[in-house]
């Protein structure tokens, strides 16, 4: 392909949409040309899709397995529809999260079944896989200290809700450490518990590294 | 399961719906709570995504993988909120075509991998297959000597679309012939060339003795 296709994972708040903007801005004043997408969306149908997975249809509820195809489905038009042509057309992509958020968050925190998500995400992309994924990585606790300043002065307890959601983050982290164990050349692990300028500067050197 | 789940497969015009119809008639004559149901669709997302699978959303063609993947998303939303309760319930489910349509159609005639969509389809309806498949089976050129009837007195000339819609339809039923014996305890493969009441004696038949 003469473009090149980059995705960003990592938790909520660790700045994958600021990083990406940057990145855009540094490859952009090299004269490339840089298009930015995100899951779910980024096609008609995606959007629809999109809509589909936020409100649930009639008031009935979407069973896992349901809203897992549902996805796939939006990232197979939006792979074939969009992705693939910008590539051909030598565009760098960036897309906010992929199929990596699949296996992190439904395969390694839900549970469901690891080889069976790998066949049809493979099948979803049609084996194209990024060319560089930058996982921005925080410690958990780093990021639940953000949540806990922000109740301080309430008297509400949080501790259930935190602990509950402490323990699903870690194996999301996990999974993450673990998809980019099994394919440590197209991960990069960056360290997001610093200045933004800072995680921007390994971005462009990982980047650089990878494929300029 | 206390329920049965018994699908119904074949070519266009192979009388399934009749075939249905007269079943359940059949089995609430006996007493048994009978739920008919098709696909795509039978839920509210799953009329959403039979809109989106009709009507190209936006002007924008679906891909073959985001057309795939949509359908068994239905499937699933079918199965866990639908099928699996009826069964848990005790009804019987009688569903117009299923998991075989996808292998028949997507993979054996239009040639996407087996392995893959074997993969997809046992994770959408979570391994709980139909207890019974009747496949309602016609040679390609009885269903096409209707087709030609059709043109008869017209001066068009059909031959190329006939050409081609014969190979393809050629593959489906060889598609169907090779599921059947994959799985033979599954599949009761039943001549639909024949009358109606003849192909409704021989449904009975295969239903009592796979079920009752």
């Amino acid at each position: 392909m003469p473009g090149k296709f980059i995705t960003f994972e990592g938790p909520e708040g660790s700045g994958k949409s600021t990083q990406i903007r940057l990145l855009q801005e540094t490859l952009e004043a090299r004269g490339l040309n840089v298009f930015c997408t995100r899951e779910p969306g980024g096609t008609a149908t995606g959007e629809q899709i999109r809509n589909l997975l936020q409100h649930d249809a009639a008031g009935e509820p979407l069973s896992d397995r349901a809203e897992l195809l549902l996805f796939t489905a939006s990232r197979a038009q939006l792979m074939d529809r969009v992705i693939l042509p910008a590539l051909e057309n030598g565009d760098w992509v960036l897309c906010d999260r992929f199929i990596d958020s699949t296996m992190a968050y439904q395969g390694f925190a839900r549970g469901m079944d690891i080889p069976t998500l790998d066949a049809i995400n493979d099948f979803a992309i049609g084996g194209h896989k990024p060319d560089l994924t930058v996982l921005l990585d925080l410690e958990i606790e780093a990021g639940f200290q953000r949540l806990e300043s922000r109740y301080a002065g309430t008297n509400e307890s949080h501790d259930r809700f935190e602990r509950e959601a402490r323990e699903f983050h870690h194996r999301v982290r996990e999974g993450y450490h673990r998809l980019a164990e099994r394919e440590p050349q197209r991960f990069s692990i960056i360290d997001a518990d610093r200045s933004i300028e800072a995680i921007a500067s390994e971005v462009w050197n990982a980047v650089q590294g990878a494929l300029l």
